[in-house]
C-alpha cells in the first residue's frame, strides 16, 4: 500500500464487471480498484513484480499445511523458474513433499469429518485434507535409506579430509540439498552427487516422475537453499534422532545454517520477502534480513490478525519498527487463505513477467 | 461440501501448476483439488451452478461495505443477467448505489490512514476506501426530489382509488423499485412509471449513463425485488423521517414486505441462497426461506467465524438445525473477503453457464 | 488507547501474578500492564468509567446471540442500575428476552453437534447454545395477546383524541416499552399502563418472577428506550405483519424513532457508546451520535476485524474519520468474544463505581 | 466440551449477574452457563483440574509474544508451584525472559503507533508493546558470558571423562537449565552448578531479585525441562552460532532432546497439554505425546481458526484423528487472546486447587 505515496493520490474505486473467460491476470488487475483485501492482493502483485524487476534476492517462506495442499507443486514450479532464491519452511513441509514424491496421495474430506472414525482408519486430518498413516510409514522407510547414504558420503569425505574416522557436522540446508538431489526423477542424473536415481533399488520402486513437482528436488537442482530452523520438531527430527543414536559421529547442526543465511545476504543488494503464514519460516527470513539492513520489499499473506502480538499476524507496518523492513520498503499485507490468495497473486505476477520477457524459457 | 456424500469419496489433492494466461475458470477448477478455503470456493461454484440448473429461486444478500467497493457494478450486472431473483441488503448499500449513479467516485486509501486528518478533509473511511461528505450531500438532495415524486404518484393513485386524500403505505421494496426506475440512464424510458429520465431537470443534471451499473436500476428494470428490512437505520432512514414529518400521510411500511417475501416463495419450488457477509440481509433471506421449508442450496461467504454465536459467522451446518437449510441441502461456507472470493466464484459460474447455454444473450 | 496521549508515555509491562481469590477488579487492573487485548480491555474500563463520571448519555448496543446467552440477565441488571441510557438491539434479542421471561430455558451444547439430528428434535443451534422450537411457539402466542392489548389501548387513545376510529402509528420504542411494562413480574403494578400483571390470564400463567431479569421489563421500568431499527427482520416482524393484516389501522412505524433518537441527544451533552458486536444496533447508535456531533467516549467489543470494511470490524479509529467519534474522543476497541470481555469489563466498572459512590442503592 | 457426554445433557443457560467484588473464580464459574467462548473457557478449567487431580504429566506450551507480555511472570509462578511438568517454547521467549531478568522493562504503546518513528527511537513493536534495542544488546552481552561458562564447565566434564579435549554436545534443554541456574537471584546458591550468583561480576551487576519471576530460573530450580526445538531461529541462535565459530568443539544439539522428550513420557501415565498459541511449541508437545499414545487431556487457547489448515488453528477435535489426543480425551478449545483467557482460566484452577488442598505450601 505504500506505493500510493508515490502516485498522485487519486486512485478510484471501479465497478468490477464480468466478461467471458477473463484471465486471472485481468481479474487481479481489476482487483486493484475493487476494495479491501482485493486491493491489497493487487498491491502484492506490484510489490513482487518490483522485486523481480530490481533483481532482489527473494525469500519464499511457507508452512507445512501448504505443502499438505496442492501448493506443493506450485512451490516446486516456482523453484524451477527460479522465482525465489531462498526457501524457508517447517519440517512437516519437508516430510510431506517427500511423501508426495513417493507417489502418496492426500485425500480431500471436509472440516466436519468424524475425527474418531478417521483415527480408526489411520487417516490424519489437516483442515479438509487427509494424510494416511501409510504415507508417514513410507516416508520413514525412505528417510532411513537417504540418511544412510548421506552419512556414508559425508563420512567418506570427512575421513579423507581429516584422517579422522568421523562423519562430522552437516547443516540442515546441506542435508536437504542431498535429499533433494537423490529425489531426481528416474533416469535423471543428479549431477552434484554423481548418483542417478537408477542407482538404488529404493529410487526405482519409490520416487516416480511425479517428483518433477518436488520442492526438495527442484530447489536442489536449481541451487536454492532450503532453511528449516525447526527441523527437530517433527517425524523428520525423530528420524534424525534415531539415526544419530546409531551413528553418534553424525551431527545435524541446526545452528550452522545461521552462517549461510547471513552470508547469503548483503547490505548492498535488494532483498525481498514473500511470507505465507507465520511460524519459524517467517521469522527466520526476517531475522536474516534484519542482520543485513532489512527487506526492500515484502508481501505477507496470512489468516492471522495483529491483535494478539503473534508473529503470524504481525503486519508489514509493525516490521518497520524493527528494521525488518526498511522505512521506505514497499510492502503489502494480504489477509486470507493462501490457497486462494497466493495462486492468484503469483499467476498474475508470472503472466506479467512473461509479457515483460522476465521469464527464462519456461 | 455435502456433495461429497454423493460422489465416491476419493477426491485427491492435486498439485497446482501455473500455465500462461490461465482463465479464472481454469484457476478455480484447480482450486477444487488444492486445499482448505480453495476447495470450499470450488464447492461453492458447484452449488451455485446447481441452483441455476435446477431453476431455483435465488436470493443474493450483501452488505453496504460491498457496495462501497467495486462489487456494486457486478451486483448490477448479475441483476441484468437475471442471476438472482431477489436481493436483500442494508440501507447503506442503497445510498451508495445512488451516490455512484450520480457520478460520485469513491477513493482508494489504506488501512493505516490518519483518520483525524481524513475527518478534516470530509473524507469518511471504510477500510481502505473513502466516501466524501459531498457524496452524502448529493444523495440527500436527490432523495428529496425522488421522495416527492413518489409521494405525489402514490397520493394520486390512492386518492383516486379511495376518494380519501391520503398517500398511504408503501412497502420498502416498492419504494426501492420506484427509485430504481427513476434512475434509468438518460433517454431510456422507465417503462413502469411512464416517466423517462428526461422528464425532470434533476435526472438531466444528475444521473448519467453510469447507472447502467446501478443495482437499483437493474433490479427495478428486471423485476428483481430489493428487500431492506433495516431501512430505518441510515441516512436514507433519516431522509424518510424528514419527509414523513412534512407529509404525515406518507408511510413507508417496513413490515409490509413480509407478505411479499413470504408469498414470493413456495414450499414446492427449489430455493437457493448466496449470502455475502452477515447482517439483516443474511437473516431476512434465511427467515423467509424458513417459512417455506428451507433452502435447497446455500453458499455463505464471510470473514466471520462460528465461535461467538453471531449470525455473520454462522455456518451452513448450523443452519440445518434450524431448518434454514434442508437436511440434504447442498451448501458451502467460504471464509475470506468477498471482494476476492465472490468475483472468483461468480466469474467461474458465469463462464460455465455460458458454456452450458444457460446465459441468455449476454 | 487514546488516553496515553495525556499520560506521560511511560507505562511498563508488569508480570501478572496469581494470589488466592483475586477479584475480577484486581485481575482486570493487572490486565492494564499485561499485553495486547488485556490492555485494551483495561483501557475500556477506564473509558466507561469516564463516561459515567462525566454524566455522559450512554448507548449500549448488542445483538441477538448475546441475549441467547446469559448476558441477557446482565443487560437487564445494568438497566436496573441505570448504567445505560439508551439500548439499541436486533429483533432476535427482543424475542429471546421474552421467551426467557416466559420461563423458557436455553440449553448448552457444543459447536460440533449433529445439526440434522438437532433439527429432528426441534432444537435450533446458536454456536454452542440451543433454542427449542417450543420456545418460539410460546413467544408467538404471547405476542398475539400483547399486540391485541397494545392495539386496543392505542386505538382507544387515538380515537378519543381524533374522533376517528383509527389505531394509528406506534414507534418501535413505544411498542417495546408497552411490552416491557406488561412483563412486570406477578403482583407488580406496571405503573405506566395502569395494568398489573395480574390483570390477564396470560400473565398469570406465563410471565414469572424470572423477568426481574428481563431487558424489556427493566428498560421500560427505568425509562430506557430500546431502539430496534431492524424489527421487521424476524419472527417478531412476522407477528407484526400478521397482526397488521387483521388490523390495517395499526401501523408500527420504524421510521418514527428517528425523531426520538435524534432529539434524545444534543450537541451540548457528553455522549458515550458501548457497542457489542456489529449489526444495525451498532450502526444506529453511531448514526444518531453523528447527527449531534459524535461520541465523546466509545468502547467497541467485537470478534470481527477491520480487513474487509465491515461495520462489525470497524475500529474506533476509523470512526473518527466519519465524525462518529470526536477527534479527541477516548475510545478502546477490544477484540474477543463479548461473553468473556463484557462481564470482565463491566464488573470491573461497577466495582469501581461502587467504591466511588457512583452506584445508587444497589 | 467432551465431558458433556458423561453428564446427563441438561446444562442450561443462566443469566449472568454482577455482585460486588466477585472473585475471578466466581466469575468463571458463571461462565459455564453463559455462552460461546465463556463456556469453553469454563470447560477448560474443568479439564485442567482433571489433569491435576489425576496426576497427569502436563505440558505447558507458549510463544514468544506471551513472554513479551506480563504472562512471563505468571509462567514462572506456575513453574514455582509445579503446575506444569514440561515447558515447550520458542527462542524469542527465552531471550525476553533473560532480558526481563536483567531488569529490562518493556513499554506499553498502541496498535497504531508510528512504526517508522519507533524505528528511529530503537523501539521494536510487538502489537501494543515495545522492546527497546538496548534490551537486545544487554541480552547479547550476557549470553556471551553465560555460554563461556557453560562451555568451560562442559569441556571440563567431558575432557575428564573422555580424555579428549572436547566440549561435546549439549542438548537444548540442558543448555537452558544451565542458564536458568545461573539466573538465580543474588545470594541464592544455584545448587546444581555449585555456583552462586555472587560468583561473577556479571550477575552482581545484572540479574536482580526480579528473576524470582524468571521462567528459566524457576524451571531450572524446579526441574522442569524447557524444550525449544526452534532455538536456531533467533538472536539466541545467532549468539550460539557466533560462539560455535570460536569454539567448534561446542555443539548445541537440537536433535538430542528428542530422546528426552520421548523418554519423559510413557504409555502408562496420564498426559495433559495446555497449549497457548501455535508454533513449534504446540507441535513439539503434540508430537511427543503422539509417540506415547496421545494426550488424555488437552486445552488449546488460540486466536487462530481452523479454516486454513494451520496448526495454530487446529482444534482438539482434529487432534483426535491423529491420535494426538486419545479418542476419549477430555479437551477444550478456547478462542481468544491468551492474555485474557489464560489468567482467567489458571487463576480459577489455582483457587480450586487450593480449596481442594492440591497446592503445596504456596
Amino acid at each position: 500500500m505504500f506505493s500510493f505515496l508515490e502516485e498522485p493520490k487519486m486512485k478510484k474505486v471501479k465497478d468490477f464487471l464480468w466478461k467471458p473467460n477473463m484471465t486471472v491476470g485481468e481479474c487481479v488487475d481489476s482487483f486493484g480498484y475493487l476494495g479491501y483485501q482485493a486491493i491489497e492482493l493487487n498491491e502484492a502483485v506490484k510489490v513482487v513484480l518490483k522485486m523481480k524487476r530490481s533483481g532482489a534476492k527473494i525469500f519464499l517462506t511457507f508452512t507445512s499445511n501448504m505443502v499438505t495442499s496442492g501448493l506443493r507443486g506450485f512451490f516446486a514450479q516456482l523453484c524451477k523458474m527460479k522465482i525465489p532464491n531462498i526457501l524457508v519452511t517447517t519440517s512437516g513441509a519437508i516430510e510431506e513433499d517427500i511423501m508426495k514424491s513417493l507417489g502418496e496421495e492426500f485425500e480431500v474430506t471436509n472440516f466436519y469429518a468424524d475425527d474418531v472414525q478417521l483415527h480408526e482408519k489411520g487417516e490424519n486430518r489437516v483442515g479438509n485434507l487427509i494424510i494416511r498413516n501409510e504415507s508417514f510409514m513410507k516416508f520413514e522407510d525412505l528417510m532411513n535409506e537417504y540418511l544412510t547414504k548421506i552419512y556414508e558420503k559425508q563420512r567418506e569425505a570427512n575421513t579423507s579430509a581429516s584422517k579422522v574416522n568421523f562423519a562430522g557436522r552437516i547443516s540442515v540446508s546441506d542435508l536437504l540439498k542431498e535429499i533433494g538431489l537423490m529425489m531426481a526423477p528416474k533416469g535423471v542424473p543428479s549431477d552434484t552427487t554423481g548418483m542417478t536415481s537408477e542407482d538404488g533399488g529404493l529410487m526405482q520402486d519409490g520416487i516416480s516422475e511425479g517428483n518433477e513437482n518436488s520442492i526438495l528436488y527442484q530447489a536442489a537442482k536449481n541451487n536454492i537453499p532450503i532453511y528449516c530452523p525447526g527441523i527437530a520438531d517433527s517425524s523428520f527430527g525423530f528420524q534424525l534422532f534415531m539415526f544419530q543414536q546409531k551413528h553418534p559421529d553424525f551431527i545435524v547442526d541446526t545452528i550452522k545454517d545461521m552462517q549461510r543465511v547471513v552470508t547469503d545476504l548483503s547490505f548492498d543488494e535488494k532483498k525481498g520477502l514473500i511470507s505465507l503464514g507465520g511460524s519459524t519460516s517467517k521469522h527466520y527470513a526476517i531475522f536474516a534480513a534484519l542482520l543485513s539492513g532489512g527487506f526492500d520489499y515484502a508481501v505477507y499473506m496470512t489468516t492471522s490478525h495483529a491483535g494478539s502480538g503473534s508473529l503470524s499476524g504481525a503486519t508489514t507496518q509493525e516490521a518497520k519498527s524493527w528494521g525488518k523492513l526498511k522505512d521506505d520498503a514497499e510492502a503489502a499485507t494480504v489477509n486470507g487463505d493462501v490457497c486462494i490468495t497466493f495462486p492468484l497473486m503469483m499467476c498474475s505476477v508470472l503472466d506479467k513477467m512473461k509479457e515483460e520477457g522476465l521469464l527464462k524459457d519456461n
